[in-house]
């Protein structure tokens, strides 16, 4: 079954308090819609500091959430000098601390992950895919570094855009783009 | 059939005529030997400058060669703002030019490739792991990030020590480090 990629850049997910601690009252205005619905990235950036580097222009996505997420590639966390576990979005336990500046104020917390290598689905989607009760798959890669990756997680929401989505680890391993096509292997 | 992995970070070969113009009569002092008999890492580095980007301590290796090569992976060319091809060490066909700065001197060359992933073999070890008359295989990596790299070229020397080189973007993608072991699937 085909399904196309999305490639997920470093960014960052906040709740209202931890907005307001970096950005005061600075409104988080969109900068563009992304393909699930209701989800954008916004205007705005922060500065993720590790005990090694920093890395600047980390993308604020909105809308707000009830928990803090900073998801960032094993890349990243080599040159932030940090050891993020991977997870599936939401999941924080083991998160590793970071630091995130905004232009008024400043956070450290355990909130940096890996995201695991997922797939957007609904209960609709499921339905029409074949993917109901199914946790997990692998995904064909194709093209001149192709291959495998297993352990691809079926995140459910309400309302989903189906869509396979990698870090930039994983897309520049298989020189992967966004939009690009690939294959579930049930 | 297990294989411990080698993780080439960026770096670049050079020949003598191209050694001089970056370094002059520095001499190619060797920091540490490589896995590869004979290969070194040299206490030298340049930096590499793309239309885009520039990245410093790129590490020289040696002994010196008969092509200039700069070694990166696709992370690395999109930070340059450079596109090269993936090839095997010594196919410099449609290589993308790049900018190498020395202490001494700078060249503006078409040298910059992705390299293919690579197994290093020789003819006793050919025959000791029955991989006689086989150019290319598929690796499988175990762990949290799991799967299959495909197009993993069996790369021939006089002497090699047996090892599967990955650059910095396989590595990350499958959380794997150096010395770890994958498993060569014929």
């Amino acid at each position: 079954m085909r399904i196309s990629v999305g490639v997920s850049n470093r960014h960052i997910h906040l709740t209202e308090e931890d907005y307001k601690e970096l950005f005061g009252s600075i409104p988080l205005t969109k900068r563009n819609d992304l393909n699930q619905p209701g989800m954008f990235a916004s205007e705005l950036t922060v500065t993720l500091m590790g005990p090694k580097r920093s890395i600047s222009n980390v993308r604020v996505l909105g809308p707000l959430r009830t928990y803090t997420q900073v998801e960032i590639s094993k890349t990243d966390a080599y040159s932030l000098g940090v050891k993020p576990p991977v997870r599936n979005s939401g999941d924080l336990l083991g998160a590793d601390e970071i630091t995130v500046v905004g232009p008024m104020g400043t956070i450290t917390k355990k909130v940096a992950i890996i995201a695991a290598r997922h797939i957007h689905v609904d209960k609709k989607i499921r339905e029409e895919k074949g993917l109901v009760g199914i946790d997990k798959v692998s995904v064909r890669i194709p093209g001149e570094k192709s291959g495998i990756i297993d352990n691809v997680w079926l995140k459910d929401s309400e309302e989903a855009y189906f869509e396979l989505h990698l870090d930039t680890d994983d897309a520049n391993c298989f020189l992967l783009k966004q939009d690009d096509e690939v294959e579930i292997i049930l």
